[in-house]
């Protein structure tokens, strides 16, 4: 079912400085900083050769990655996006296994414009997973 | 001085199960468990078109993942590993830049037979980077 690993995100408390020392101590090519009102985060994209890593801060009072910084005060990690090709067959096939997804389980527009769900870390070994329809 | 995102690494407690999430609920493609004692972990490979996903079981009394499962008990997201191409000019860099490379800062053998070093996650935005000559 899962295709290309999408990104990796890693939440930050500055992102100007994460993207600095992705820009100059790690040589990376890193993008202009992106608020993202609907979803609560501030994103800079780095563009590796295979894949990319997002850089998330929290923006505004109800940002979803706010309750992470607080138990991560350094940052870390928050999620890893996997493609599939069709989200709506990938949530029911994943239903029918008896995982489960986070919310409504009705896939939303992600901060990439295509439609995306979340995976309940308990059941996917402590990690939170992002599908993305590619 | 990045290039390729080679693995995401992540810790579990049951690589058995584990891999069976990975097989069966996300159909990938899942590799047999492989003990590496010299590294204190065992070891799965999840291939994805563009990269490949590490699951690590502790192995031994003195393996390197038993504090993290110690504080993540579901398991989680344990460190990325990017590619260089030199990785003695890239230590180099980076002790100049004022990054802390962990252990003695020599470069060993990781456990794709390749050198590696470790960068401290306090100075990279609270995550565990692997370096690992491609």
């Amino acid at each position: 079912m899962i295709g290309r690993l999408n990104h990796v995100a890693i939440a930050v408390r500055d992102i100007a400085a994460a993207s600095e020392v992705y820009r100059s101590t790690l040589g990376a090519q890193v993008s202009a900083p992106e608020p993202l009102e609907e979803h609560g985060v501030t994103v800079v994209f780095i563009t590796l050769p295979n894949t990319k890593i997002e850089l998330l801060e929290p923006l505004g009072a109800e940002s979803p990655i706010a309750r992470f910084l607080e138990k991560n005060p350094d940052g870390g990690m928050h999620h890893i996006c996997y493609e599939v090709d069709d989200i709506g067959a990938a949530r029911d096939q994943l239903v029918n296994s008896g995982a489960r997804v986070l919310g409504s389980g009705e896939p939303k527009i992600g901060a990439h414009g295509k439609p995306v769900l979340f995976l309940h870390p308990k059941d996917f070994n402590g990690t939170l997973i992002e599908l993305e329809q590619a």
